[in-house]
């Protein structure tokens, strides 16, 4: 059994030569690449990379590696990083009263789907205190009310903090972050939007659904910007409603596709998957 | 071999008794029924329903078979309709330049995949009538100018009254029909729209997209009325793309869905199985 | 709020005035229809019906329904039966070792997403005792050994008789049920299969799959027979895959499709939406 | 406009330094790269990559890349072939009197949504010679009667010799190829059969899927082999049927999923976008 290897993602301008440099230093340390992904954007002349590299097959640990190669990446003026996927994101899940994103992805936590740690969960409701602490899972009730909005994210900022959370889910968490909050942690807080986006944005979205007379209904899981649901897309998907699906119908239809549109988001995220690009994203599936 | 059957649709108030006075009323005419479907919808107290009847099985014509049930349709408040589906819909179809859609209405009337006729093609540019006309139907190029719209129309109302068609069909059509046309024809004229509605209303839906970084792009089939992209929809699909498409890329992929969406949509129509329902459908698939 | 209506579920021989029939008795009955679903076969010379009635709209009580619709039932050779959707039913989950279809149904059973009872889960394993527990529902941990396999089901049985439940899931159960049980609970017990049947029945569904190279993986929730993975089929549903999925990344992807297709075929058949004909189902969704 | 591009394709033992050397190679000589794709396939050992070359970036044509490139090719044991992409796949057609696949395709091929020739359509009977030749594609019917199957293929195979084709299309051509033509055809031939395979091999898939009883059904694009409906499956996709469609419904839907496959599958083939390993394919889609 191997060490989890690192993922290296670079951005860049689209020159000739880029690959090669990139794939040469690997080589020229006897890297071994279990994955690699490329996306040339012509229009925006923009280039990405995707590597996932052997962490064993390297001489050298990360440091050095980074040391290294800053001096290709400072030729081809590279947007770079490295991250061992030995080491796991810390996330943090902010939920209101709806769990079914949240027992989701505590199903995939606790099967070792894919790497992640949960550090905390945070609510603005006692109600899931129960289920998130037999998981071992510390559980903070954050009440919002009228007027307590600064103190209430101050407070919900300390547990980020405290926590060391590098990656924040909202699992349809009800209430609005502050725009200051959404630009401190830029491409880290990953939303569940339940609509196809940019169809009904903003509230009761199924109720939007509903009233248009659509056929299909979606999820989309997107990055969290200061404005309202306009967030880099990660990941959307569908499902098919007739005349005869009510709101209800609809609600319980879609809680389907939530939660496996933002568990597919979540993991390319936290595998470095996921490169954004001005106001949308390469997502290296 | 059997005749076709009736199509006897009907939309009243929801209340006791109105299937059991519906099928007594074709089960003492010895009515066979092929095919029933009802939806009751609660919200708006409304209840619709839609039946295909043997024709061979009932004692009468479709004549009297209308003065017969209009005694029923008055004690429950009908609006109601029946169709001999032996009497096939007469099509006229309305296409740019762009013939994905044309080509593909034509391969499924050529095979009679369902019933209807194409009584003929209207187009503002000339490109298409080798290949309708190869089809034994006539084509008409009426140009669009600056400033001719109203003549334009004019000819086309002439065109469509002359041929007696009942259903337009706007084949990615790329001009916008008089509001005063999309009143007279309510519930005849479809239209296919290059987006999953109600995103990317208007032009271009295809480069918005791309700019707002979807993950699935879909097309719309709807009923045209005079407010642009709103009318009643009758069925949508989508398809995936991802950052590696180009907005030629999602238009070819879109292709592919837009004529299928349409063709579904269109058959849907002409065999009766939508009812409109102020701005929304109720389709008996 | 209305007490839950009652499903009157029939199937007779398809011949003229079953539906005038059904819907006079309940009309003259003043029993107000929620939900009708009709279906014609015509080869198998058959008629499905499914009716929601509302419960308090009838002047009379289940008991007295049955031995009054009797008599129609008898005119027109039905077999048939009415539920009261207020009696939940009774589900037994058996499981293995893998969870997510328990998982998920344990969210949607806690968060009453459609009526049922699970009254116990039973396993030939430990490992799920504390999760389950932890909802308040009995386990059962019932090992199987070679030659031990006739003492185990006797003793399942006993616990599915206790417990008086009328369904049983294999919610990725992977011992074979003995033919005899198979017979004695026909259309009561309710298999998820891990693969699109008829492709892929037996043993390593994912392992075939991924041998054959197929581009789609499936799953599929049907009734247990004694011939294995040949029973009816309710649901089934399948999700992209390609040359770079692993059959462990299958495994992961085709976990998803499982537990949303067993999802849905329980509900259909707790909510008595599935009449089962032959070999086949019909699926009043 | 630049020149369409080159289009190398590799497959080789996965080793250290392989991608270094091909990007290397292209980089020293200032090949531009448009799209690169890699695929690691552990379980086999294997590695496979396509990149697709800006002709004018290079200082020489196809002939001398070939020669240098070989250097590079023996030292990796690489198995490789480079396509000019601006010489067309020259693709003949086979059918019998279905024209569904055919239609869609000669639609694209006007429409030049992708590049490829069809230098002639091949059928046992003669119906669809009318819509063919208005295409101007030279239409042969070469009726097959029992005994008459030598004879019959050695004509065929005489047209496809004649006309220089390269990659031969089954769109829904009813009769079976001799082993030895699929032998020496290997890699060139492509079929669509209408059923989702494995299930449903042989005659009829869509009167097996209705007496199965399944909720889906499906097309397979794959290539030909000598083993009926075994060869190396390149795309496959899905759609929804339920209890109430009959044979003749599931065809009709059908046809829309067969020829939407066929077409991806052939755009895949053409772009040379389709390396086959063994029994299967990597689709750098």
């Amino acid at each position: 059994m191997n060490k989890p290897p690192y993922v290296l993602t670079i951005a860049c301008p689209d020159r000739v030569r880029t690959v090669a440099a990139v794939s040469s230093f690997v080589a020229a340390n006897r890297g071994w690449i279990l994955e690699a992904s490329h996306h040339a954007d012509p229009l925006a002349n923009s280039f990405f990379m995707r590597h996932e590299i052997l962490a064993d097959s390297l001489p050298f640990g990360i440091e050095v590696f980074r040391e290294k190669f800053q001096i290709v990446a400072d030729e081809f003026q590279m947007r770079w990083k490295i991250a061992d996927s030995a080491v796991k994101k810390r996330v943090a899940i902010l939920v209101s009263k709806q769990d079914h994103c949240l027992s989701d992805l505590l199903y995939r936590w606790r099967n070792q789907e894919f790497d992640f740690e949960i550090v905390c969960v945070i609510s603005n409701h006692p109600d899931l205190r129960g289920f998130v602490e037999f998981h071992g899972i510390p559980y903070y009730h954050v009440g919002v009310s009228p007027g307590s909005r600064d103190a209430v994210f101050g407070q919900i900022d300390q547990l980020l903090v405290r926590q060391s959370s590098d990656t924040i889910v909202l699992a349809r968490y009800m209430q609005i972050l502050p725009a200051e909050m959404c630009r401190r942690y830029a491409g880290q807080i990953i939303n569940i939007h339940h609509s196809f986006l940019p169809s009904f944005c903003g509230g009761r979205p199924y109720q939007q659904a509903y009233e248009r007379g659509v056929k299909l209904i979606g999820a989309t899981c997107h990055y969290v910007t200061a404005e309202l649901d306009a967030g880099p897309i990660i990941e959307q998907d569908v499902i098919r409603v007739d005349h005869g699906d009510s709101v209800e119908d609809m609600m319980r239809l879609g809680r389907d596709v939530e939660k496996t549109v933002l568990a597919r988001g979540l993991r390319y995220h936290v595998q470095d998957r996921v490169l954004i690009h001005e106001h949308k994203t390469v997502v290296f599936a």
